[in-house]
């Protein structure tokens, strides 16, 4: 009895945690609702009336299947189910006529092959990537609508009539998922895409203007509240399928607020790989905290000379950053990114002169200045990529 | 015509190349086609002798629908669907009768309530990150069987029966799906998992090896051929999400070959995690041949000297790993591993030893000494994620 209260508690604070963090999501469950009601409440007076019959139920199956979350997901699975289920009923019915032509003995045989030659290939169809991509369910679909036409079709001679029944309330309940999905509080997945990448650069900005104070500290100063900013960066490099998602995701969607139909959402793609590799280079930064054999302790001497320059190079690298994914966040082409990345560069170069001037190091053993050297030459590789990031940004 | 002509052109060679790549794909599609016909052969006697009517067309639905091509997703969906249907059939029926004793104008409205509260908790419940995992599915049956149940209620009066036909029906399309599935040139995700993980550190091995030679190698004598070892590893950074969803599905599998039912999946994760990790730094080592910084021009003479001590590493990184990938692929623990990682360490204590001879590095200034250094200091790194991933390995 004690675990079960602890497992309501549980339960109870993480409904609590889930609906503060995005109160959509609360939104969603409702609507979700919503949509079940009316569409329950049009099976009950169409049935009355006898207007469609069993086939009714075709339409709350509908609803339930295609309402998902975002305004893209629901689009995609709509359009898929509506024009899947008229070409493969349509050929259901020619696939029943053909067969209905080679008399008893041959039907059943008949669309028994019908039946698995259109499954096969539409199953081995579904493994092509471009096709899976976007069409995945509407294949499955088609495969659902041919079979169960053209079998049912044995029993019931007004095969026309029950796949244009199908067809209606398919459309129906496509229609009243799609209607409330975007009228209602619309979660936008083109909007959240956009979002995505704009903070996934953030991340990053915010853990090189951390970096630079926290680096050039003595271990035993660091602090734990200021740690959390070596997580956040950590999200952004496992993105990679949920972007490609998003972005196909949001192909669905139509123009709406500042984004127009074609929105060039590849591109999104490009920035976001180009984050990532930029994320990768800031997981090796992260490691020089770590690492074991950078955990030699470099000089004092040392550490004084390169606290400066690197912690200029790593702020000014971050300053860039945010305002590019400020400009990013309001879709405006900022000239000040531009400005401030020549400013980045001058450090960059400086900390490049440090790193040759020869009489500075010649005392030390290359190990002990390896620390600090790494950080150094990391950063200035990061540079490159946020010029990177900054072309294809303003694209 | 000439552009229909070549995309029928393409289209052929990818479905060679898809059948090719793996020829499973073929056995699955025929698969679902035979399971198709079978379930769709039942569904004409079974109707023919009035047994479960209308009904019957909801084995065709499940085992379109349920028919994956692992075992893992299929069986998931397949119990998901079962249990799902089950409860969700018993309490639809409950609601009908509750519905049914408040009168004829409190029934619609009663019966709509219970629709909107049973859609919007469970469509909540979706957003639970556990549930969402394994159970998304089944939640989303619940809902459909729910409403159908309780609103199809409304007219027919037998809604007991009707209620167990649709169990019925559903179970045996799901048994279908599943025992095709099953019994049929089975893919199991659990073995492809098990293998994925085992290529991924091929993958990293193949990388280190061949870096062992490329690096050293003057710019010019780069072929293009060798160039292939360089990108193979890139697919490692990405396969987290693929990694989860097979660890996931693969819980749904039974006892199969080697593997047991309560196969330790998490602790692959654990070594996919420490993996990934591993090709980070491959990814900071392959840089090191395209960076910028670190294309300054290295002196000839300290080429001269790293060389031997890298190469010999980076190889015997490669070969510690590929010892560890083998032993993986054949699930042994393999001893020879752990020997293979003390020369390892020794080749690296060797390279630090190196980097610490003062009057070797004096001469030159720091920059032009950075690039050889980094990859040394890359190379002592990546010992340490081998040697976790080894201990990880062996659990």
């Amino acid at each position: 009895p004690k675990k079960l209260k602890d497992n309501v508690v549980n339960f109870a604070l993480e409904t609590k945690k889930l609906g503060q963090e995005d109160p959509r999501r609360i939104f969603h469950a409702l609507k979700v609702g919503f949509a079940i009601t009316v569409v329950s409440l049009f099976y009950y007076f169409q049935a009355l009336y006898n207007g469609f019959g069993v086939s009714a139920m075709w339409a709350v199956i509908t609803v339930v299947v295609v309402f998902e979350y975002t305004v893209g997901a629901t689009l995609g699975k709509g359009l898929n189910r509506m024009i899947s289920t008229c070409i493969a009923g349509f050929l259901g019915v020619v696939a029943h006529y053909l067969a209905d032509l080679s008399g008893d003995t041959g039907e059943p045989i008949l669309l028994a092959l019908f039946g698995f030659i259109v499954a096969s290939t539409m199953t081995f169809m579904r493994f092509f990537p471009k096709l899976k991509a976007r069409y995945d369910y509407g294949l499955m679909i088609f495969i659902l609508t041919f079979a169960l036409v053209a079998v049912s079709g044995y029993r019931d001679d007004e095969v026309i009539k029950m796949a244009q029944q199908r067809l209606s309330t398919i459309i129906i309940g496509s229609c009243i998922a799609m209607i409330i999905c975007i009228f209602i509080s619309p979660v936008w997945i083109g909007a959240e895409f956009h979002f995505l990448i704009a903070s996934n650069i953030h991340k990053l900005a915010n853990f090189l203007q951390g970096f630079g104070s926290e680096y050039l500290k003595m271990k035993d100063e660091k602090s734990k509240e200021e740690e959390t900013f070596r997580q956040q960066y950590k999200s952004v490099l496992g993105t990679k399928t949920t972007e490609e998602t998003m972005a196909n995701l949001a192909s669905w969607e139509p123009s709406h607020g500042k984004f127009k139909f074609s929105h060039p959402w590849k591109q999104y793609l490009k920035v976001g790989a180009l984050t990532r590799m930029c994320a990768y280079r800031v997981d090796a930064l992260n490691n020089c905290l770590n690492s074991d054999i950078l955990q030699v302790e470099t000089p004092e001497e040392i550490q004084e000379k390169m606290k400066e320059s690197c912690k200029k190079l790593s702020s000014e690298l971050g300053k860039v950053l945010k305002e590019v994914s400020l400009g990013l966040k309001k879709t405006k082409k900022t000239a000040t990114a531009k400005t401030q990345l020549r400013e980045t560069k001058k450090a960059a170069h400086e900390l490049k002169m440090l790193l040759q001037e020869t009489s500075l190091w010649e005392k030390f053993n290359l190990l002990d200045v390896l620390p600090a050297a790494t950080v150094a030459s990391i950063l200035i590789d990061i540079v490159d990529c946020v010029e990177n990031i900054i072309e294809e940004v303003h694209e």
